[in-house]
């Protein structure tokens, strides 16, 4: 099998002179075919895209490849090795607090020069100036700062410029207690239909620091500032193809491998939509697909400190007044009638006053005033 | 209800001044039947059994109550409220590192001469005394010490003086991901008839902090030292009547309030057969119980690190040569046929080579070198 | 003393219900001179703020007292009771990794209606309307919310209502291992000579979630969008005298009693000379003092993983090529001659290829590649 | 430099499949003389050892070595790279909160056989059987145990394996912030003398599984056993001279080079007392030094929760009555004069009624009611 190798990518130090790497493996394709870049584990604690990428590898050792395809488990080695307790301590630099998934570079100044530079070119010479362009940038961040780095931004600019090379990007990441769900931007919203995940969050041209931001956003931007000239240039054409998505693969902190299979599967049937292999015996499953808009996507804090019982099902609409959880508050109970109330009692049920569509929970019993309950869609649809 | 009463007991202090405090629910039983307690949480994570508590109480209003019921939820604030990420750190102090359920005491040397001044005395008078002499020792400690105590040993004495006072002594735990089981000193092997729990380990006479070995042990070998002088005392006499368990109650981070419901009905025939309750429509069901030693309760630990699929279920013997788990390690991928075996390739199945009865496993997917993979009974047989 | 009183402001619940307070205690000017907030602590670890509002209380007694004051020790009780190990783990939500100090709220867009609605009023009008609008936008964020409140947001806005209620605000930090210096608004430069502090970062009109910019952003935005219509609106005029100051007192994790004697000397001679205080014998003292843009505050990140032995002196102009610090890597020495320079050797000199003023460095000699080691004032200048 | 090597020992594997090594460095005698093993950073944060070794290194390439020496920085890289917020969290392992430093191994029971064994033979055969029967054991729970060891025991135990092939064992390691002191067994106090430690521990022969006990406890046990079959043994003697000491350097979290070329110089003054270089420009300095046995060693906990200004120097005895520290609670203060003593108002000043001698101190300005404030030395004397 010539067409696949692996390499190793060195991505940091720690204090002790450890190396930290990364494992990339790529496949090429014997076509023009878009290509894909699909990483995983970029959180400490998801670990289930790794198990995925297992499968991948797997069933694409039987299948036709035609684009090329990039796959890198253990995106984050610091993240994934960070324990405290039994857990992974994974979503923050356990130094800083940043979000490893908010450590993505676009500056979107660089849109406008290279639009008046662009004009009269081809869509397609366009295309592989604008990737050139993309990634000197990142180059330029990795090499090129007498002040340095941060620990994340030097994994996810190496990364990045990986990712960059792709047409069509796939981060894999989980919820806490988590439905599956995707998020995509509004513009591919058709390419949703493909995968077997009944949650699709749609999210706009706004550059938040994640990864599938970091490289559909240029992308969009792109077409956005040729369409203000007046000038055509289709990222969702079949010639530019443009994607990226955050694939939630369900709980963290879980490896089951025969999920990751039908998790492989699904990405699989997304490929084949788009070329990228030519196996047609992978086909999306008929299911009912939610959407909602990233603006329509809600929070929930707990309004006491206590202890959950998690109680609303994930993907079931939760009518309005229906209990999401109840909070035990064991400090706060009674025995006579006459104080049954105080406190409101040991027992608190939380609802809310519309129907929502829980997608994931907090992943403890355990909560704060202010912790982050649920998640919700408010306003969803049907796609 | 004027036999119910509530005291909050004030534990510890934090750097802020924030009072650390404990609540202490009292039920005061109507005959000399003997006394409970019951407490619950004293690791962090460990929180069902609050919910238990609850049911407890919930239950206990309609019942006919004999002896004393003393019932203590939340019974380590600092534990339960310390979170790293989003899970509760809580098995042992975060400062120091030291396990919160081994800062109970007891000194042995206190027997021999307490026997030696009991010769002659009626048993009812010996166990006043001995009870007496514990409740004094305890005090001693968190009253007379110039160098002061540990923050957990504050919190664990003021527990234990409270735990000496009754004859029955239940401690409400959860393993991390677990089936549920029980701690149960070899003497009261019958007892855990009792109980609708499956698995019973049972414990010999060896003091290692925990309370329930803090509160049977001494009574343990008071009962030794009268035997060695030939004098009969049995604590497991209707009379004396000293029993302490650990009630492993399943996984911890998690608030199930109806499996609470069912805990605290198996809690509840316990304590109809102990006598501490009138209440006969609370009777263990029929199951078949496993006990084993505590000598021959295993610890596996993960011959490499990588990220698990736990495949083992609990409470079904596994055979000798079924796996455990399978151990995925990307890192390891290969692509070649004649490498697919260098390092093992990337799946990896852990067995071992003779018949277990899987308890627990560790409560997340990634694992270094050396974790604690499963718990296991050896040797087991039915109870 | 009955213009001295105290309150305790409730500003969250743990899992156990414990409640969160914080104590407020406040003096009562005599006259309408300009009132005065005082905050410290809201970084866990950041605690030397504290002994300072004790030194000022206790000196407070015996002055003369011209405007309100408000002093709030213990900020953040979650973040100054968060234990990891033995320091105290408190610069982010130790569940979100966000940093406490950039919850507090500024919606830009309530400057425009404003303004509109105020032309033609005089200024002591303007500013109590201003001031209550404020307020009334805090309140409103805490109290009408049905998706709720993070835990950080609910601390910082309960604190950020006390502050609106002052015009000069002082939110007390510190920096890891750190020298004294002051972040300060630029309009407010010459403030700056009034404290006993000998580094000075002047910060543009950019909000980023922290207190002191929540508190002087609104104003200063307000000043320009009065100016942009011609209308003379001084928030640095005698009359209005709107200031906020983030004081960075030295180093984290220690309480010094004599060192906050000094620094609270060193406040009360900035309220001698804005006149809250009649107390004309604390004036500044004379010394150098260096500012800087902070644009051109940088922060230096480790080249490499290793152990580090910080060389720079704080304070002190580090010329060009001089070392910041050097870096230990035992796994790299060497004994031959030829292999002693192969991966640099045991030993890493860093520095900077231009003149810089080291200002704090990192709290651990145990640093990641991309550690942020050094933060540097560069183009610097005498204030 | 041919009599110098290197080596790297591979002691783990954390989830990503990343190696875990510890560098070895070695370097021969020319005769047989005693034979040393030096090792530091066992503990996470207690680096000074590190630059303790580098120093060594550079001052023995122009020294005469008698005795093999090996040498071994970053014998933890689990602990040594775990952090959490800034400092690094590396007493105790994240996962189980087990001591790094308690997980050595001996067993007490292979003395008598090989006592009786050994009857008859002489010095340097029972000294090189016992040492090999002490390797085999360690070799034996490395290599035979189906249940795996724990992270730490993986560790430790490989580190243990070339600890007993030499005959004088350093452990370097540093307090939190603290003085320098060696713990040193009682039979080997006049070894205390040529150390540059102002501060001796004397310890008995108990094995709580730290590396120094772990080495210098079987050959104690040893003596012991022959001395009670009347056959003299003596570990302390010129041939068979078996000694290990814990080094504590000073305090955690700090690395200075200049500090260390000291400590080396003191470590090189005790190997040229033991034979081990023939340096003898290297001689310990003059200076008092005093000895407390290890039971007198006590450590003082808060009786409070608080913030704490530490006052009582180290290796200063501090008269009875004296304060060790003072503690500030800001949420106590009052203004009125009756209530200025209520809750002990905001200052407590903390004494012992005894002369102490301080060794060292908490980490932290915060501390909850029983955190460890201090070490003092009672019953102390001069060595």
């Amino acid at each position: 099998m010539n067409n696949f190798s692996k390499e190793v990518m060195h991505v940091g130090e720690m204090a002790s002179g450890a190396a930290l790497t990364v494992p990339v493996y790529r496949i090429k394709g014997d076509s023009d075919a878009p290509s894909v870049y699909i990483q995983a584990n970029m959180h400490g604690a998801e670990v289930q895209g790794n198990a995925v990428i297992f499968q991948l590898l797997e069933l694409l050792k039987n299948i036709d490849i035609k684009g090329n395809i990039t796959l890198v488990p253990y995106a984050n080695p610091v993240a994934c090795n960070h324990k405290n307790g039994e857990y992974t301590l994974g979503r923050f630099d356990p130094i800083t607090g940043v979000n490893w998934n908010r450590m993505y570079h676009f500056d979107e100044s660089i849109i406008k020069p290279f639009v008046r530079d662009s004009i009269g070119k081809d869509d397609a010479t366009i295309e592989a100036n604008f990737k050139q362009l993309m990634i000197e940038k990142i180059e330029q961040k990795l090499e090129h700062n007498i002040f340095g780095l941060t620990t994340g931004q030097r994994i996810a600019y190496q990364l990045q410029r990986l990712a960059h090379q792709a047409d069509l990007v796939l981060d894999l990441h989980t919820g806490p207690i988590s439905s599956k769900h995707l998020y995509c931007p509004e513009y591919a919203q058709e390419s949703a239909q493909y995968f077997d995940i009944p949650h699709t969050l749609l999210i706009p041209n706004e550059f938040g620091g994640a990864l599938d931001e970091a490289t559909f956003c240029p992308w969009w931007y792109l077409q956005e500032a040729f369409t203000e000239l007046g000038i055509k240039f289709s990222i969702s054409s079949k010639a530019l193809n443009k994607e990226s998505f955050t694939v939630e693969l369900g709980s963290q902190e879980q490896i089951d491998l025969d999920v990751a299979l039908d998790d492989a599967k699904s990405i699989l049937a997304y490929l084949q939509y788009k070329g990228v292999i030519a196996a047609p015996e992978y086909q999306p499953q008929v299911m009912t697909r939610y959407g909602c808009y990233l603006k329509d996507y809600k929070a929930y804090y707990s309004p006491m400190g206590g202890m959950v019982d998690y109680l609303a099902e994930f993907g079931k609409p939760l009518a309005a007044g229906e209990p999401l959880a109840r909070i035990l508050r064991m400090d706060n109970y009674h025995f006579g009638t006459d104080d049954e109330t105080e406190n409101g009692g040991p027992l608190h049920y939380l609802s809310l006053d519309h129907e929502v569509l829980p997608i994931l929970h907090f992943a403890s019993a355990s909560v704060n005033q202010g912790t982050e309950l649920y998640k919700v869609f408010t306003n969803f649809f049907e796609l």
